[in-house]
């Protein structure tokens, strides 16, 4: 491994005169809830002068590090209101260097600002994939790799546009967020399109457009009332991030003598018995040359994490953040960036991706989990991700019903929810970027998608879908990420199909896509429009004979049936079974058939079929 | 169904002048914790007599029921000294019926009889299949079933004096305790041998011999420096039982409509979403409709539970219970049940069968267990049973290693032990009486037997074995309970093979079952000799191709290493990775091949071996 202690000081020689290249955060916001902000200053030499600044933007300490190039000035904050300040640099015999500083004014109620919930569903795309609305801009000048549509690793020129002009399409979907793969500036020389290895974290990538298009993005969501979840990567930045080319302190990064992959055993951050130097390659170790692992307890790196991330909220108005290999971190280190993170806005939310296969251990990491503090560990984490669910979905369509197979992995799941301080916080989903697509998985039956989406829009929890299942899109995990991660037909103008439309137009879907589609769109907007499976009460039922029932209920007098029969055989239900959860209801009106059934006796399930049912008296 | 509601009167025929059939339980002891005793007196109409007792006996309550036949008189024991008591029974008309009842002293120190625990190795045994001392007694005049030693089902004459007759091997093969199945008197007609389906819990059955040969049983363990282990059954009694003959009250046991089977579902003990109905058929449900499913939740079923084990406790000096079916129990019955004997017995042990294949499901059953306390629950039950590691010691053998398969399911499986409240009161087995034969389910291989002995006796936890299987006994589930029970070859006087005598003595243990017997015999007793496997600090590495090393270590400087190589090839472990471990040591005696080895640099480790290092400086 490349030694970056030594710095890359190249960049210094077409700013001779400049002498200050860089101030990170580039403006704060006055009347934020923290009180003091730190300003990373780089320049040439910087450390070798005095700072001082306007008495209105007190400076609090001066700290500089072993790289001359570097100066965090900590700011006190508390009191300083909207407007332009100095900064002013001097040094004896050299010209003094004045430097602008803004705080500007907060958005009304952006500290109470409402995060996501389980009245949202998700709609999870990679932006370089799903819609190309500026192909001008697929390649950069100053950006490394190029748009080569051709390869399933390279760049395809998605970019924010693609997206704006597909919020209808996906509000009429009945999608409430989004969730979009990371949008800064990522300037690996090759598959750099997934972008999680940032090279500039206050900027979006030039390719997907600018920072001010982040921002109408988000306009344009609130204006439908939908929702923007940004993807925020703690753990690890790109190899081409301008200050790890020219690092502030070698701590910055964790640094071994040669490159050392993580080994990937999230079970080393509690296992009471783990050898020390397995916690260090877990925590430590790198995912890829590329991709430096960011050390979350030095306080320099912490704070530059939590500002920026705050800065993205305060200046994109986000509405929650994704937070990528959440648990590969400093464990002290993202508890702190996750409680700041929810300090400044107490109504927010925030997902970690924490990639467990065990119910207990997934719930460690969520806010005030009491698994957790068996370990006095406390995440401040809102919201975590139902990987066993997920594990469970992977199985139960491909493999013959036993005792503790087919659906009944699905209600074992949420037998477990016991172990989480908070159920409905959970992301729940049947596919990702990084998973199998769950239309290959199932190897393009519809009949299960059916089923998949039905449980993931009527369980407890916040649903997410991943672009392009809608239309039954699929893509197979074992011939490399690029199969799942395919463009949506009709994203790029030369696309022959579209399937942003509908069959009956022109190009538009056809009647395969068609299906998936329409009954993505009557479940989406059914849920949108049932507070009762957001927010209301779970009752279940063992299952039997690979059929599942379960209920969704509130105080309201609003309840749902819903039936999973992974059976391929029809089936009839004795109702006198099921009658806690039917609760005196006798009739009900079935989602997707649209019909009216009476509730008295026995209920016919056909084979390999859901059933979501509005109960009435 | 039959209804026991309506009784069976025909036992009361033969005692038309006794009029009491049975005080229970039978005598007492000065001096116990509990201040109080509920004796339960069975006879026709007892009920419509009034009761006293001596002074220095005071009766603190009688209680009726609806069935005439019994009554329930509540002793003060606070003050009662050893010695013969009275009690009287009277009614107009009627003759005076008197009863003697005695209270004996204890024996010294039995308060705090220390219970079995990790310092201990459990042999666990099924009387009718390990030796049979009694000929004469295979068959009983009282009791239904006859000995058939052809059938796979039947009872095959084993006994208590055959057990006796073995200490001296089992003490040798280096066992420090004895776990049992049941020996109380089953009178089922057929399939009685396992002793579930007790008819008396008061005798032991006649067959295995009487009370004091279980109390012989019990001093000659005790002479050896070993213990007794007695196997308790809470849930349910068999259909022949006195009192379910007769029942005390229509609620004794739980009663359907029609026969219920239980659904097996354990999840439905936590699941915070669980229907009612499917609760109550788990834990009101029946194993099979020859044993009644005993209602714990009624104080009377609950005080003769209680008063019955520390009865046994008490009168065979026991050194501990192994509890059958523990979570199938009422939980805050069977909860308050542990909580009486541990009040009594604040140093002894219980084991609870808690048949889970979630770690921290297992944890929830666990004393003071942080999980169980999510939902204010807290079983008082010291130990549990590691059917985690049991069901990864069910795949590793049998299986290719991937990234969370092969021997990572052992490592993975000690992660969790963070959820227990204490790990060291786990009970850890390969096997037992009602799962797969091991050396079956690995296909006789002596490595592997090797392999998971090695875990099972160095591992953290109390070790458990199953009989036969230290000379190499298999036995396959699939073909019923039968073929994984056998009888122990020698242990009867017919047998042409004796397997309990070496390869070195006539028709003593063939070549197979000598190297069986003598591994077993010196890795027990080298157990049993190093207190650093009992209750030492353990440390683990994440394993590597399939090869799992850990260390256990304690304060007084004893420290082991343990290799497990499930590779199939020869791998060379780089010493360096496990300076944590090795803390300084540079030297060891490895026991297997009683080598010296050097622990400087590499360690050449042989394909599918284990290696237990003592380490030296």
């Amino acid at each position: 491994m490349k030694n970056f202690s030594l710095g890359i000081l190249l960049v210094f020689s077409v700013m001779a005169q400049a002498q200050i290249a860089r101030v990170e955060p580039p403006f704060w916001w006055e009347g934020m809830q923290r009180d003091s902000l730190q300003l990373l200053v780089y320049g040439k030499d910087i450390a070798s002068y005095e700072v001082d600044a306007s008495a209105e933007m007190p400076i609090l300490e001066v700290t500089k590090t072993e790289n001359p190039n570097y100066l965090f000035v900590t700011i006190n904050t508390a009191s300083v209101a909207a407007g332009d300040y100095e900064l002013r640099f001097q040094k004896e015999g050299s010209p003094q260097i004045k430097q602008s500083y803004s705080f500007k004014e907060r958005r009304e109620h952006s500290a109470l600002r409402k995060g996501f919930d389980n009245a949202d569903l998700i709609y999870l795309l990679m932006p370089d994939r799903f819609a190309n609305g500026n192909p001008a801009g697929d390649s950069h000048p100053k950006m490394a790799e190029k748009a080569d549509r051709t390869k399933p690793g390279g760049r395809h020129g998605g970019d924010i546009k693609g997206i704006i002009d597909h919020l209808d399409y996906l509000k009429d979907l009945g999608a409430t967020a989004i969730w979009s793969t990371p949008l800064c500036e990522d300037d690996d020389k090759t598959y750099s399109y997934h972008g999680y290895a940032q090279s500039d974290v206050y900027n979006i990538d030039p390719r997907y457009g600018s920072n001010e298009d982040y921002v109408q993005l988000s306009a344009e969501l609130h204006k439908r009332g939908m929702k923007l979840i940004h993807d925020y990567v703690t753990n690890h930045w790109g190899l081409q991030h301008w200050i790890i080319q020219d690092l502030p302190t070698r701590d910055w990064i964790h640094q071994f003598d040669a490159f050392t992959n993580t080994n990937h055993r999230m079970t080393t951050q509690f296992d009471p018995y783990a050898a020390q130097i397995d916690q260090k390659i877990y925590e430590e170790g790198w995912f890829v040359p590329t991709m430096p692992d960011l050390n979350q307890s030095n306080p320099l790196v912490l704070n530059y994490l939590i500002q920026n991330a705050i800065w993205w909220v305060e200046y994109a108005d986000l509405d929650g953040l994704r937070v990528d290999t959440y648990s590969y971190n400093h464990k002290q280190g993202i508890a702190k960036w996750t409680k700041a993170l929810m300090d400044e806005y107490p109504n927010f939310n925030i997902v970690g991706e924490v990639w467990l296969h065990d119910s207990a251990q997934i719930a460690y990491w969520q806010k005030d989990s009491k698994i957790g503090a068996l370990q006095d560990y406390n995440t401040h984490l809102p919201t975590v991700m139902d990987f066993t669910l997920h594990d469970a979905l992977d199985k139960i369509f491909v493999e013959e019903e036993q005792w503790d197979q087919g659906v009944t992995r699905v209600y074992e799941n949420f037998v477990n929810d016991f172990f989480y301080p908070n159920p409905n916080n959970i992301l729940v989903f049947a596919e990702n970027h990084d998973t199998q697509r769950f239309n290959t998985r199932v190897k393009g039956a519809f009949e299960d998608y059916k089923l998949a989406m039905s449980l993931i829009c009527t369980t407890r929890g916040i649903p997410q879908v991943y672009y392009g299942s809608e239309i039954g899109m699929q893509g197979d995990k074992n011939k490399g990420d690029g199969d799942i991660r395919h463009d949506f037909p009709g994203g790029w103008p030369a696309d022959k199909q579209n399937a942003f439309l509908p069959q009956s137009e022109k190009n538009g879907r056809n009647a395969y896509q068609e299906q998936y589609f329409n009954f993505s769109k009557k479940l989406f907007n059914w849920r949108k429009a049932n507070p009762v499976v957001h927010s209301g009460k779970l009752l279940q039922y063992v299952p039997d004979k690979n059929l599942y029932v379960y209920f969704r209920y509130n105080a309201e007098g609003d309840r749902v049936m819903v039936i999973l029969n992974l059976n391929r055989k029809k089936q009839t239900l004795d109702l006198k079974r099921f009658t806690e959860g039917l609760a005196g209801h006798k009739q009900g009106l079935e989602l997707l058939t649209g019909k009216a059934l009476q509730l008295t006796d026995t209920l016919p399930v056909m084979p390999r079929t859901s059933m979501i049912i509005n109960l009435t008296r």
